[in-house]
Formats: structure tokens, C-alpha cells, sequence
């Protein structure tokens, strides 16, 4: 896209003031349309001939002002606040400019948040027909009638729609959580010591405040979930990103100064390594050594296919020094948002505290509707036939990519909802099929843009040619005919190209996309 | 409560390592059972003849590894967590002492968290019968008929279940709620412009993470919510506190310095009071001189009763200054956990990224049959109806008190849920009054109690003689039976000797029992 600007490099305005004022006119003139993207940074320092940064600037204060918005990965977008037809953002009684700029500008120096957030849904706007987005349950399995009806007894006695409930979480749901562990992943414990939260998301953030203050080390995965990152540098953590490799992290590379570490055994993300037994032995001895915790994060456990899944670091918690994330994002759904904390007993008071500081307790009708749900034995039901399901639906991918693209070279495939595809030479990097994919109306994502946080070079090079595809929301039709179109766009002519760039080369653009506004 | 302690003071053993032992001993041998509430640490302190600090850092340390638990403003309890049976705590494998005190000790110093929680039930365990608990509305006007037909609707169309929804919330309620504010509030506002939160306290923590880094100098009223303050003090926020009158808070004693006022016009919490239009014409004057923001949490402006509410103070919003905090938890429950933030339009991208950082996004369904509710008219048509109701149930316990204490001094009753009662001079003082109602069977709420934060010996002996009463969840006979009970209880002969309590007096004893931990 070509914009229609003009930069006087004589004119006394500086040159970050010029192009912040053209492109706003542009917007509230309405030749800028709402959503519509704008040239990343550099292209567009380049067309002018002007230092990138100008137009770093220029971008975050119209971004600060609301005429921008950022998308990452994407980039940045003309905000979808400014009125559909075209017309000025609708500041009604709006003071004079003159009287706006400084102070808003002032005012907004009051902010100090320098966080970053992720994606839930997908990095793209536009959504494509065949996506294999990760982490998505099959919305068709979603166990409507037994909800339902549970949900119709439970109206009746709407009691706790009213109140305030128990910060920790509703009782019935805090029981049936540690039966189910205790009978799924080996946990010996109590409803005492388990805290409900809106999903791990929330977790993690209880754990953030409760435990990092500017410059805790915090070790984690590298390559990491992203969102788990996110958090615990908005609060000020020194983050030590440590090796992962086919038996989940590298135990030998721990520092010995953390204050915890946050690891998903079970279905490592992104990878989707397993860690073994003997690493589970020394990373319980080393946080016992270096007094520090344990942060399991068992996002997906619920999906494991071809063995029974290792016991969960937490019933190994001899010394109390695990902290147990679970989900029913995965075995439900996320619209939920029920995910829980199991604490040690001295930890339990304090994220409670922490919980009800935040927001006082969890909405009632869902946790009694789950409680039930899951005391029932419906939740047990549900799980085994999802299980089945998702089963056959990785069978079925990895047989097709096997097929399309002459053996596939998949791993993290032996549990959760998602696998991971070394790609095959032929193929272009993880970031350029990505975006082609999109073309064909296929999802498919590198590590980065499925909420990874994968640090430096050598980890960037390493996965730049590995793509995450989620297998549990597509049937085996949709797989099918996913693969297929896959398969065709990069045997596409307009995927040739792509081919030549070196996967140095390719992670560098693709780093440079990414940064392209911090 | 006498307990078989014996101090050693010639043992080489520290006072204090004694002290733990011993609790712990009796803990665990079931002698001292679960729940129990344990003696103040001033009265332990003076029948062993040793320091208060003494018992204070025992009860640190018994609290820090679980055995017992701070239940504020009552006191230290034996740990629930603790068997009901009366044996050792639940921990299976455990490790040998000698190992997990002092590893247990260590790993327990890794926690940051410093802050405090506040109460969203009530302060005290067991619940009484005619309890003035504030902010409660009554659960048997709950429109449940209503509620549960545009949920058996919504049912069919399970999907929102299943995935995440925006991190700003969904579109309709967003839309709804703009509409409502439009109408109620006199808040020109679009959808781009709310978040959608669980509950106000949820948005004072995106606030607290927007603004607040160690010594942030924030505005809040005196006395104040204890909720909010609570928050802004965890994130490391200077709290200024500052004078409230029958006017709302005294703007002309406002400093110039400060990131952000947090404010509750319309009623202000506790006091009742409602900020006066020159007040308000001031407020907005000094945040567009200071470049502060002014938080307006409008909790329960839903209800008034003599007159129309003052339009918000978001209303006349000219300068993009003030973010306004709404919430159901008054209209329809806080059991529904919803709430929202209106922003101005520089700010919502980042108040965007805190909440999906912090737990990604709300639940659906509850949010798809409340945006429903409220576009069908239903939630117009139960606000009508309940705002008569407690009208009725306002002037009605108005009118008992007057009777029954021969012209009660009242005041904040002129909106809202609750009322402040100035009490009378034969009525024992504030804290005093209320452990004596319970025993009665009536919970009234000294300001403390009632989730204040009142700064200041000044404050604090003005307010010593005021309990705050909510009205909305009883009806005229349990107001009628409620206000003759509390009338017998200042009557009865136990009330007399603590009418010699001179109000500072009260206030002190009260401030030690609230401190007795920290």
C-alpha cells in the first residue's frame, strides 16, 4: 500500500510530527479505513526516506492517541474505534487540539504498564477455513444436553447468582478437582488446597504477584508459552530461558538463584516433548536444593494416547514445593474460564488473599454447573470419548502429512491437542508457509506466532523451520482437505521463492516483522 | 481461652522458637481443633509475661507454615486445613522435620506478596439472622424467571462455551452496557470504549497495573473503600488520603501530584455521602490542571431514591480524564461477577492488553443471557422494581431506628444500599455495638469492619461512632425484628459498662485489635 504522504525536510515541524499529522488527517478524513494495515515501519521509512525510528514514533504516539492500534504479530492496524464511514474518532465536546495534545500526552506518561499480551484466539483477523490453530477443543463435542440439563436444575435454586461465593472457589468444585486429580494424574490432596481460578492465565498471575518483585530470576522453557512469560515479565522478572530438547528441559542447565520454575511437563509447550522420568527426579532435587518452586503447568494432560501419562510432578511433592496449574479450557472449553491452582498447605492462604484481592471469587452457575457436572461422572464420560476422538484425528493428520509430503517428521504428538512438523526441505520456513497457508485458507502456525517465546538465535534458528498444527476442533474431512490445500501451496509457483531463504535468513525477517513497533 | 503453655525463660531455646513449638504441638495432638480462634497476641503476651512481638512473630511463623490463620479484623485461628479429626496436618511422605522446617522456612521467603485482602462476605464465620451486611442485594428478587428463560435460549447455542472470546469482552454486552450508561448515567460512550471485568475490584487491579509503581502518589478518599485500597497499596502505591465531608471528598485539599483520584460520587463508600456539583465542577478542573486521571467508581448509583442521580462524573468527561467502574454485583449479583470500565479512548487499548494478560477474557454465557437481559428491556423493568422496593425498605428502617432510639441521626441515605447511623450517646461506640448485636442475632458494621480504610487518629475517632447498615436484603419484617433486637441490645445490662468507653478509647482498642498481627 502506497500511502499519500509528503515529507518537507526543510519545513520547520520535525519530521515525526509531519507524518503523525498526515496519517491522522488521512484517518479522520476517512481515506483510512478502520482495520486497514499499515506498512510496516521500515517499508515505510524506506518509500520516504527517513530513519526508521521517525516512523516508530510517529506510529506509537497515533497508537497512544487511538488512531492506531497494534496487532502483534501482525503489526499496526488504523483502530477499528474510528466511526466505520470515515468520519473523526467520536470525542464529543472534544477540547481544541492545542489544549488536547500536551495534556493527553502528559496524562498518558502517568502510564507505567510495559507488558505485552498474547493471543487467545489467532494472531489474524480474517479467519480461514481450514485452521489448525492449537489448543482448540471440537466446539461439536461440547457435552451440550448433560450441561443443559444440570443447568436447568441448578436455575431453581439461583441463590448464588446473588452473592459473593468463597475466594478460593465454590466448595463441590474444589472436592470434585481433587478427586479428579487424584485419580487422573496421582495428586494426594484436598479441596484446602486448591484455589479456582478464570483459567491458568489467571494462575500464573496469582503466582507472578505472589512471588516476583523487580529482577526474580524465573526460570523457564525455551522455547516457553508465551502468556506465562508475558506475565511474569510485566511484573518485573528476570526471565532464564532454559534449554528444551526431546526429554523436556534441560535439568543440568538450571541456575541455582530462581525463585521458581515454570515447566509443562506432560505435553511440553511448544514442542510437545514429554519430560522423562529421570529429569522428573532431578528437577524435583534441584528445586529442593536451591529452595526454589516448582510451577507445573498441565495445560493439556486431560489428552494422552498411545501410553498412560507419567504421574504429575505434584504427586511426587515431597517436600511441598509444587505448584499445580489445571484447566478445563482443553477438556471443555474456554468460554469457561475454570482453571485451578493445587498449593502447598503453607502457600494456600496467600493465593487466596491474592485471589480475592484481584477479583473477590469466581462466578457461581458455571462452577456449580461443573461441580455437578464432574461429580456426576459425566466429566469422566465426556473425557473418554474426546480422548477417542482426538486420537483418531491425530492418526489421521499425521497419516496425511506422512502422505502429502513423503514422512513427515512430526513430534510432541504423544498426547495433548497439538503436534509439531519439522518441515521437509522443500518446504519454505515456518513464518512464509504460515502466511501462504493463509492464502489457501489454512492455519498453520510457526512457534512465535502460536504464543512461543523462543529466545535467542541459535533456539530461533533451530525451530525457525517447525510449525505448530492443532488436530483436536477438525474432523477427519477438514483434516483431509487441510493437508491437501497445504500440500498445494507450497508446490505453488508463488512458494518457490520463499524456498531460497536460509532459515537464518528467514528468522531474522521474521524477527524483524515481529519488532517492527516494540 | 486458657492454654497449657509453659515458657522456659532459661532454656536456651528462643521465647518465641517455645511459643511455636508448643501451639504447634497442641495443634497437631488435636488438643487446639481446627477453626479454633486463638487468644489476642496482647493477652497471650501478658498471661506468659513475655512480649507482645514475642507472640506476634510465633503466630507469623504458625501462620506462615499453615497451622493457623489470620482471619481479619477477628484474630489468629487454628488453620481449618488442619484434620477435623484432630491429627497431624495432611501431608502424606512427608519429610523429616529437621529437613522441611528450615527448607519450607527458605522456600517461604521466596513470597513477595505483601498485601492484604478485605472481605466480600462477611468478617465473621457465622452468619446471623438479621444481618445489615452492606452492598447485598436480596436474592429473592433476583429475576429468575427471566434469567432462566434467556438461558435455556442461549443453551441451544452452546458454542461461546467451547472458545475464548475477546479480552475486551462480548460485542453485545459491550453494546448494552453503553446503551444502559447512555440512558442511566448520561455517559456518551461506545462499545470501543468498555471493558468488560469481573466485577470493579477486577478493574481497579487493570488500573493499579496501568498506573501504579513503587510510591505512585494516588488520591483516595478518607475514609475509603478498603477493596481498592487494599489493591493500590499491594502494587506499591503512596495512598494520599483525603478529608470527606457531607459534601464527598474535599477537593480543595487535594495535591498536586498524583497519578489518579479514586472516587465514588454518587455515593461515597462509606459515608454515604454524594459529591456536590461544585465539587465535581473542581474535581475535574484539578485533573485537567495536575494531568491526573479521576477514577469513578460508581458501585450502587443504580439505586436513589428523593431525586435523579447527578449525571457521572464520566458525563463530563471534556478532557478524557476520568474512567468510570460499573457494576451488576448491585443490581442483579455479585455472584454474576460483572462489572465494567469505561475509558477514555487513549487508554483502552492498554487497559485491553492488562485484562487479557490477566485472565485472557470473561466467561460467555453468563455475559451472552446478561446482554440479553439487558436488550430485552428485563434488566430497565428489574431495576424499576427493586429501586421501589428499597426505597420502601430505606424509609421503613429509617423510621424504626427514629422510633425505637428516639430520633436516629442518619446519613448517605439518600442512594445506594446502605445508610451510615451516627449513634446515639447511650449506645456503646461503633466496634463495640456490633460484637454486642451479634450476640443478639443483628449484623451492623462498624466502618472498619465494613471494609473501610480509615486513616488518621482524627478520622478514626470521628468515625468511632458510626455503623454503616445495609438495607436491601431484608425485608420490612426482618428490618422491623432486626432494629428491635438491636434496641435491646444497647439496652441490655452487658451494653452498660461499655457506655463508658469514651470514643477515642473505643478507637484505640479497636485499632490494637485490628492490628494484633500485621
Amino acid at each position: 500500500m502506497q500511502l499519500p504522504l509528503r515529507i518537507d525536510f526543510h519545513s520547520g515541524e520535525s519530521l515525526q510530527s509531519q507524518l503523525f499529522e498526515q496519517i491522522r488527517r488521512l484517518i479522520t478524513d476517512g481515506r483510512l479505513r478502520p482495520s486497514t494495515r499499515m506498512p510496516a515501519s521500515r517499508v515505510l521509512a524506506d518509500d520516504l526516506g527517513i530513519s526508521r525510528n521517525t516512523v516508530v514514533h510517529a506510529y506509537e504516539r497515533l497508537t497512544a492517541e487511538g488512531y492506531l492500534e497494534m496487532r502483534k504479530p501482525v503489526g499496526a492496524f488504523v483502530s477499528s474505534k474510528v466511526i466505520a464511514g470515515g468520519g473523526p474518532l467520536p470525542v464529543a465536546d472534544s477540547p481544541t487540539e492545542d489544549d488536547q495534545g500536551p495534556t493527553t500526552a502528559r496524562r498518558h506518561a502517568r502510564l507505567v504498564f510495559r507488558g505485552e499480551s498474547h493471543f487467545v484466539i489467532s494472531p489474524y483477523d480474517r479467519p480461514v477455513l481450514y485452521d489448525f490453530w492449537v489448543g482448540r477443543p471440537d466446539a461439536r463435542l461440547f457435552p451440550a444436553k448433560t450441561w443443559q440439563q444440570i443447568s436447568r436444575q441448578l436455575h431453581e435454586t439461583h441463590i448464588g447468582n446473588s452473592a459473593y461465593g468463597h475466594p478460593a472457589g465454590l466448595w463441590e468444585l474444589r472436592q470434585a478437582i481433587a478427586d479428579h486429580v487424584g485419580a487422573s494424574r496421582g495428586i494426594r490432596t484436598s479441596a484446602n488446597e486448591i484455589v479456582v481460578t478464570h483459567g491458568i492465565q489467571e494462575g500464573l498471575n496469582i503466582l507472578a504477584r505472589m512471588f516476583i518483585t523487580g529482577g526474580t530470576p524465573v526460570v523457564v522453557e525455551n522455547p516457553c508459552y508465551l502468556g506465562a512469560a508475558n506475565v511474569f515479565q510485566s511484573h518485573g522478572a528476570k526471565l532464564l530461558p532454559t534449554e528444551v530438547d526431546s526429554r523436556g528441559v534441560d535439568v543440568e542447565k538450571l541456575p541455582t538463584d530462581a525463585a521458581f520454575i515454570y515447566v509443562t511437563p506432560s505435553h511440553q509447550y511448544p514442542t510437545g516433548s514429554t519430560l522423562s522420568p529421570e529429569r522428573r527426579m532431578q528437577l524435583q532435587e534441584w528445586a529442593r536444593r536451591t529452595h526454589a518452586y516448582i510451577v507445573e503447568d498441565d495445560y493439556d494432560s486431560d489428552f494422552f494416547y498411545d501410553t498412560a501419562p507419567l504421574p504429575a510432578l505434584k504427586s511426587l511433592d515431597r517436600h511441598d514445593q509444587v505448584i499445580y496449574l489445571g484447566t478445563f479450557s482443553k477438556s471443555l472449553g474456554a468460554g469457561l474460564r475454570i482453571g485451578y491452582m493445587i498449593l502447598p498447605p503453607h502457600l494456600a492462604a496467600t493465593a487466596i488473599s491474592v485471589k480475592g484481592l484481584m477479583n473477590n471469587c469466581m462466578p457461581w452457575f458455571t462452577q456449580a454447573v461443573l461441580a455437578e457436572f464432574m461429580a456426576s461422572g459425566a466429566f469422566q464420560h465426556h473425557l473418554r470419548r474426546t480422548r477417542m476422538i482426538y486420537n483418531t484425528r491425530r492418526d489421521f493428520l499425521v497419516k496425511m502429512l506422512s502422505q502429502r509430503f513423503g514422512g513427515a517428521e512430526i513430534y510432541g504428538a504423544q498426547a495433548g491437542m497439538h503436534l509439531a512438523w519439522q518441515l521437509p526441505e522443500e518446504a519454505p520456513a515456518a513464518f512464509d508457509l504460515e502466511r501462504l497457508a493463509r492464502s489457501y485458507g489454512v492455519g498453520v502456525y510457526s512457534f512465535k506466532t502460536g504464543n512461543s517465546l523462543v529466545s535467542g538465535d541459535e533456539a530461533e534458528a533451530r525451530y525457525a523451520r517447525s510449525v505448530m498444527l492443532g488436530f483436536a476442533a477438525l474432523d477427519e474431512h477438514e483434516i483431509e482437505e487441510g493437508v491437501r490445500r497445504l500440500a498445494k501451496a507450497t508446490s505453488a509457483p508463488d512458494a518457490a521463492p520463499r524456498r531460497t531463504v536460509a532459515p537464518e535468513e528467514a528468522s531474522n525477517a521474521q524477527a524483524q516483522e515481529f519488532a517492527y513497533i516494540r
